[in-house]
């Protein structure tokens, strides 16, 4: 009746209501539809597969039980979300995750259906918590639901949240999208904990039997058990971690079984208090590549929708990292690797197969990566966090109060630093040069190609004493590829005319801009800064004094940017100059895109800096 | 036999090991002076009273288990480490919590029986993990316990800490010390559960006959239980929240019955597995006035042994502000206050009385505090978290993800901003203009009186829109009592030689040390900043561009503070100046004492800044 091309009940889907008028017997087609549409649209656009896959029913269930243009629906990472913004009248993908196209994330600016922004793990149950007890205390009367995953639900902060929701009463719904693995499979111990829930089936049969004898009938139960009934509940019916946080549980329940999730949902949402949702569903599922290696389809590139293999593998800055401290590790029985449940994105898989019992993956839980690495740093081990710089914002108070105070040799791999392009605002790594420079004694090395982060690697792990950051960004290098390492600040090209300071792979625009401002009479010094804290200033300031003009360009947000250390220190040894500017990421938020058209935006390519420089020096028109 | 002055006990022990040798009949009467030193010595010099008296017993029974030396003895918040100390060599409480004198919190570079630093909640299990990991992976055979309250255990990573500890089954011991409260009450699931568990004394009786009859005797217990031994362990004791996390639990145990404790301990350290001990403790226990209002017994000032009635209490900003905003809460029926564990602290007790339905102690948990303040600001409520500025480092992601990147409306009563004094280095509010700077969109407010927190408390609650924060100090006003919250920045003395920048109370140094710089020929303006982020550089350049000089004066750490941010300002708006100085906390640790030894030793007194701009102006040696 459907043929492989054929999207009929899809093209039909306009909004959520649509969905709600399709009878029961078309949804399994209207899933295939939507797994068709995603495996066809992500093989050209790149995204996050494995997980969309495994959530279609789940999405389609829940959306006939919520109206999402006013119940709010917080999705919890949201990469999961394609599903979602197909049946909410985005089905428009041609531009997916570059600029002005669809966010791979929700994005309340996208639509009304999208109920809170989604990138970082673990904060639906508190957000959605805050909503509810907004709507209790507004008196307004809408639902509120998350959808959380088994792997955020490791991060402490779901567990405050469900601590401070259960024991709240309010009305409120949390889902639990379990696929038995986050991004690796989880780790820890509540993942032993679902997989005991999800496994026991005795004692599944006992909960259903003793729900059926002594609970109300679903739907239209009354909240409130007899005095006895609550006796046998509390002493009958094992307990889990959601019991006592004050949660009805209901599950588990087969993710992929629409009208079960569906009615399971349905009475949570009328059940006039805190529930939680216990769904299995399978990562990958209905596309064989996906489903044999989930992990390799959780964020992919384009990849050959028939194989599944990906287009395009190249080296990066990650992998050169995660083989370096392989290496190193060879050298150094004391070094140890940690993630946060971001083994293949930080490189370490290679890491984790030769030094098994020195990987440690704590499943989404930096602020615990970062104090359990204290802990060995204090007893002698050289442990080694790799982690996306947005990710270590989490650990900021840890980096202080847990590595920085004891002055603690651990390192960190910042990996994603700077522009990360297609994943958008909540992914950034924007912040990490101005708040790295707060933490005391916290030195930063800032590689520009794969040979200076293997140097810098090296020294940061081997060399330097307390805190030490290595961030490098998401991608691989430039034409820049020289080991300048040896310096805490290089003159990369010898100028007279205007200082051009950056680092990173941003020192690839800075040195083609100079090559351009040469043509334009313009012989501009290239100053590459290697380590941006603690910062040799003096080294900046010479080439300055030299010139008497400076741009700073960097991939970072404004306030406590480098470029302003570098002004005030100037100011403050009375180098006046003749011009100052800086480039950067600004106050702002950045957007998701392709990096280069990112980089235009802000002013950071070669033709935005060139101009820069330009005007600086002889004015706006002239420029 | 003993009378009330008696210390003959106390007094012959000088380290541990004297703790190990005394006979266990004598450990009661230890005990007892231990409190009565206690007593004595807070009544003089303040501190954490009612959590040490609660865990006196508790921590006696752990010197005699555990070899402080070498075995490592992790402490949590660590405001319970009084009697460790007496009991490592440190008696001499002379200049507690005064510069140069003994630290109210463990610090590692006062003694070896100092294991880490504490100060913040809920990194001790984390911590202790990290050092078991390194003693395994090294090859040592030291002991690691962790000492945790039950208020710390519920922050998010502690139970990412027990997740991962429970599951890597390293010989591991937690020390729950639960008194039912850690500052105010406990709140939410967690509490619930540990309240079940203390009280369902069938099944502590039931546990106990099941141990005796099926687990190894102790001690000398092996560590592998038969398979059918096991499968009656799963099917016959309920679990709790830690068996599901891999833990062996023991407990509940009378956290002032010594013996039992510490035997308990002793078992669990000889297990050769992670175990969790369930020690219950009376939170002021000993102390008629503590054990009745423990809270008031928390953090404490001077106060009369006898009656426990506080030497000294008088208006600070804390009062200030929970004052103001239960008036504002008045007015408007969508303010809400959010405070986590600390409604004493940020002064939110009267708000709680006046409005309980608004009102939202969510427990040590910062990080879900600020999403769920997101979630409450996304659907209409204006919520206002109030907390101290240390802490909120815990929520310096939540800030921008959750907050800023929605451009919510929701407001930081950011108190214990600048210098805390005698808490120390854990406590210090040095980060919070760098870090709040970095947040896009983040209005933040300084004041420096008490009118001032009034009125730009209220325009953050009820006029602006966006993430605002109000940042104001420990303490009362000085002598600056008035209001120029019209103004972003306000020039607060004409002068024409110098500009002195300074905001909050460190205003209050800069006015005296212009009056004093006028009696030596120098005739200083003094620019009061009162809006940090967006910072209206152009007014204090305005006044810079008059005087040609800037000494800015501020208590917080170097890198992203606001005198760099007014030089880079300076240096692009091509404003040369004959001289400039950045007066601050710098990159380093202040450690504790009274805030007006700290603020000397860094420069921010009146006496350093009227020397800091004679040096500037003059030279060395003329000032």
């Amino acid at each position: 009746m459907f043929g492989v091309d054929d999207m009929s009940l899809l093209d039909n889907i306009h909004g959520p209501e649509d969905v709600r008028a399709l009878p029961p017997e078309a949804l399994d087609e209207l899933c295939r539809e939507i797994r068709r549409f995603l495996i066809g649209s992500l093989s050209e656009h790149g995204g996050h597969l494995a997980s969309n896959l495994g959530s279609v029913e789940l999405t389609v269930a829940l959306h006939r039980v919520y109206d999402t243009s006013r119940d709010r629906l917080v999705f919890d990472v949201g990469h999961q979300c394609y599903t979602h913004k197909l049946l909410t009248g985005r089905k428009d993908f041609s531009a997916f995750r570059e600029m002005g196209g669809l966010a791979g994330f929700p994005r309340p600016y996208e639509s009304v259906h999208d109920a809170f922004i989604a990138g970082h793990a673990s904060n639906s149950v508190s957000v959605a918590l805050g909503m509810a007890r907004a709507r209790t205390a507004l008196g307004a009367d809408y639902s509120v639901a998350a959808l959380i995953g088994d792997g955020a639900l490791n991060g402490g902060m779901a567990y405050e949240g469900l601590s401070d929701a259960g024991h709240s009463g309010e009305p409120l719904v949390i889902v639990l999208n379990d696929n038995g693995m986050s991004i690796n499979e989880s780790v820890g111990g509540l993942a032993s904990m679902l997989g005991r829930m999800r496994t026991r089936v005795e004692y599944i049969k006992f909960k259903k039997w003793y729900r059926n004898t002594f609970l109300p009938r679903i739907p239209g139960v009354s909240t409130v058990l007899s005095g006895m009934k609550q006796w046998l509940k509390e002493r009958i019916i094992p307990e889990n971690i959601f019991d006592d946080f004050g949660f009805e549980y209901i599950g588990p329940i087969d993710g992929h079984d629409i009208r079960k999730v569906e009615n399971a949902v349905r009475w949570a949402k009328e059940y006039g208090a805190p529930v939680l949702v216990h769904v299995i569903t399978q990562k990958g599922r209905g596309y064989p590549p996906a489903e044999k290696a989930p992990e390799a389809f959780h964020g992919v590139g384009a990849f050959d929708a028939k194989t599944g293999v990906p287009r395009y593998t190249g080296e990066d800055f990650s992998s050169v990292f995660g083989r370096t401290l392989t290496e190193i590790a060879g050298e150094d029985p004391t070094v140890a690797a940690i993630t946060a449940a971001m083994k293949e994105g930080t490189g370490l898989i290679g890491f984790q197969e030769a030094f098994p019992d020195r990987f440690y993956d704590v499943g989404i839980a930096e602020e615990h990566a970062c104090a359990m690495a204290a802990g060995m740093a204090a007893q002698g081990l050289k442990p080694v966090f790799a982690v996306y710089s947005t990710f270590l914002q989490r650990s900021y108070d840890m980096l202080i109060h847990d590595v920085a105070l004891m002055g603690l040799h651990v390192v960190f791999g910042v990996d994603r630093a700077g522009i990360v392009g297609r994943d958008g605002e909540t992914h950034q790594g924007a912040f990490d040069v101005a708040y790295l420079a707060t933490v005391p004694g916290m030195k930063v090395y800032a590689p520009s190609s794969f040979a200076e982060l293997r140097t810098m690697l090296r020294k940061a792990v081997l060399e330097d004493t307390g805190p030490v950051a290595v961030r490098y960004p998401r991608g691989g290098e430039g034409l820049f590829q020289t080991d300048t390492s040896g310096e805490a600040c290089a003159v990369v090209r010898a100028g007279s005319d205007v200082t051009i300071a950056a680092y990173g792979t941003e020192i690839n625009e800075a040195l083609a801009a100079a090559r351009t401002l040469y043509d334009r009479g313009v012989d501009a010094e290239v100053v590459k800064i290697n380590v941006l804290s603690p910062l040799d200033t003096d080294a900046v300031l010479a080439s300055v004094k030299k010139t008497g003009a400076l741009l700073a360009a960097e991939e970072a947000c404004a306030a406590g940017c480098v470029g302003e250390r570098l002004l005030a220190a100037a100011e403050q040894a009375g180098a006046a100059l003749r011009a100052a500017r800086l480039v950067n990421l600004g106050g702002g938020i950045l957007e998701h895109g392709a990096p280069e058209k990112l980089r235009e935006k802000m002013g950071l390519d070669n033709g935005s800096l060139t101009r820069a420089v330009l005007e600086m020096l002889h004015g706006k028109d002239k420029a």
